[in-house]
């Protein structure tokens, strides 16, 4: 955390998402959550496999927002879904944006021009890494509810739309999983 | 979380406790690392059976501060200390004051009157909580150190001091278990 | 354990509760299941937000009983229900009181007065202590059951009653938990 | 623990056995520590393995006893060895008797006839079982130092001895054991 | 896993056993799922229960195939079921082997004889430890089922039939578990 | 597993790595290793933000690769070290290389290609995912060092070492954590 945070410091810090467990399966009881780590490892792997199929889109890129929308979470924690009601979504943003800024210090540049693309979400690749966030959450949750876990309907009563023509292929599994889901006796 | 929040909502939102790791142990590496209830138990203990040698101490009042003091975490999460760089305290507190008010909806005075009262920490019980607090924190990190956590050496690198008067057990506690880790080799 | 067991030794011991799990929920394959201290957190807890509400009733004192009513778990572990069967009631409550009084050692009188007054049962403070104890257990039940838990439809079979006057809190909770479980299809 | 407590009864209660963790090492912190079940386990195997060097030893005998010494431990928790100074060893020993009998309702003549000469001690079977529940024992114990657990030096401090003939076999193993965790720097 | 392997490292190997979970658990989402050494516990407990009942078999005979039919693992890993579909069976029986002489070489001559009885099950003892090697996984599964696991129904598709004679008892205890589930709802 | 696999079937299953722990920290004591999931997440990370330093290098390409390295773990388990003495290095590779084409049978075109160039390990990209695959698994013994795991030092007896060129980025920040560790009294 000091000012010349060098890369090695960075990466002994980020070997604890593995620490930092998903606060939403947590609160609701899911037995040993998916850590933070593991979700964004699934992201990824959406992002990548999902994105080579849409003409014209920079996968590379897009795996590169991917590969820091949630770092700044080994500093803050895993803010669970109620804390947005307490803490206004500016201040939110703004103290994940500075702590990834310190967590990457030698690659600061880099960091800030990936955050800011990807919080303002106005380029094809940053919706692209929003939707797949939104349904790696729905995926996992149709996984803990087949294993047993009991408080995770909720997840479904207003679950994401993906309407921009580039998100296609998300919807698509999108679909195929709330099919799943409704054969599992979801 | 909605307006109309019942005491048996609260009190079915605060079994959740139990599911908040306490971050700072989490962080470090410290398996199965006390959870935010345990830590509120340890508290209010220490409350009580230091609070009793405290002349004109009123221990019920310090209890319960004591019992509220982290009751927001269930809806906050357990901000790691690394947050409060990028969380301007007053933003924090004011979270943490908004969330407690509505998850205990149903005794909300109480709950204004009490948080407000810890915050300022200008009562002796108010600042009674606040060094038990810190004394269980060095108790923990004493006792995982000794079952053979290793990263939790730099707690004792600026510990807490307990300066005023009707802190004296609390310090009295603080020097013997100074003096303890001393000859457990830490 | 030394006769000379000062407050810092009855503290650090007192830390170990956070690994005694509950053996209710342990034996029924509740995963991760509540400890001791997080069982304590929460009857003292409702030990002070119900009692507030009883005319009468010194909630100090009911704190306290509530604070020791199950310290010598630390020592004894805690003892499934099933044990109860084999270890006569009378021996199981003396070791309690003698693990108690060497845990305490350094507060012993206190320790001894209170403990009785729980275990006699014959005042309004112990009473609603007892009450307040089978409340949780049956809050808990009731999360766990909603977080996918399958093996505690038994603890509604004969689940307690509250036919006290000064019950009432206690008793109009548990009819409000029993009506949700009731809506969650319990 | 109806009266006609089947065979199928039994088995599915014997499961438990998996989520009874040895208190002993669950009171020093050790993460994630042996179950009944493991212990039961690796006993079992040390009486087989070391039993066959003996030379007169009913080996099949022994693995009996062994089989069954800490069943009863589904029913009564496995008391840590504090609690032996609350529960006079004849009570605690009648409590394990009975409940071993309820357990195994459906080989009661076996399990008693087993439980006896288990507990009497008498027969050189009964007093290798005993002998290698010790050496499981300390060998955990080593294993557990030498994984980063803290605070087991105590099992050293008076370890066991073995000085039957009929347990050479066990007393070089654990010398063989002495011997290595001073290597390790034990 | 040198050449030299002596009795002592054998055993101090053994204790890892406790740390491999049985993967057709794990990847079904079973929480704290049981272990090898666990698995192991339960096998020779039903070899040696049920093996009483049946005329002519050799009890201790069966015990000693039981007792190594899974050390391996410490050495292989529990390879999912999955796996066969990769490891032609072949290649995995002969690396357990391997890995069993080596693993138990200050006994190599007991290891292979045992292995080889076992692997090629012409031995009633042989058929017998299979079958409860099959049986223990019928009633874990019905355990895990009760306690709330979701995902295990699969298991009874084809479950285990046992038609040999000398499984009669086995037998039995199935088709009493397969009532039981039924009875439970499942 | 049908043949018929889709997509969504994948990455069902692959929610499924978050409970592979790697083996070698398993089977070490390690508390709560690092799941497979969240190793390939660090593997990822460090290839792309090394990468990029290296000239010439194909991030995305080298990004593709470390993706899938270890996917088949999800149907073969994570193989520990001492199994490779027991299965042929070629039984080994081909069991994963038929697993992942499996496994990912809606893409299998493009598994098999990066799979193939990844075992051949004949382009800087495959060497690089190779070398930052190395560098994770030091890295993290590093940090459960630090956290107090002590059975890990044998990692550093015969560590990894980075020779060619276009390994410059993964040797550099490999002799800071060496260094490091040092600092840290490893």
């Amino acid at each position: 955390m000091q000012p010349n945070h060098s890369l090695l410091d960075t990466l002994l810090e980020l070997q604890i998402l593995d620490r930092v467990p998903r606060s939403g399966w947590m609160l609701r009881g899911v037995p040993e959550p998916e850590s933070v780590a593991e979700h964004n490892w699934h992201v990824v792997f959406l992002v990548w496999i999902l994105g080579r199929e849409v003409e014209g889109l920079d996968v590379l890129r897009a795996i590169e927002l991917a590969m820091i929308h949630d770092l700044a979470e080994v500093r803050l924690g895993d803010l669970p879904r109620t804390a947005s009601r307490y803490l206004p979504r500016g201040v939110k943003h703004e103290a994940e944006g500075a702590a990834l800024l310190e967590l990457l210090a030698s690659r600061a540049g880099l960091a800030r021009e990936l955050y800011e693309e990807y919080r303002r979400g106005e380029t094809p690749e940053a919706r692209f890494v929003t939707a797949c966030d939104k349904l790696q959450l729905m995926i996992k949750a149709t996984v803990y509810e087949s294993w047993g876990s009991g408080a995770l309907a909720e997840f479904w009563e207003n679950p994401a739309n993906f309407p921009d023509d580039e998100l296609a292929p998300v919807r698509e599994v999108f679909e195929a999983l709330r099919e799943r889901r409704g054969a599992w006796g979801g």
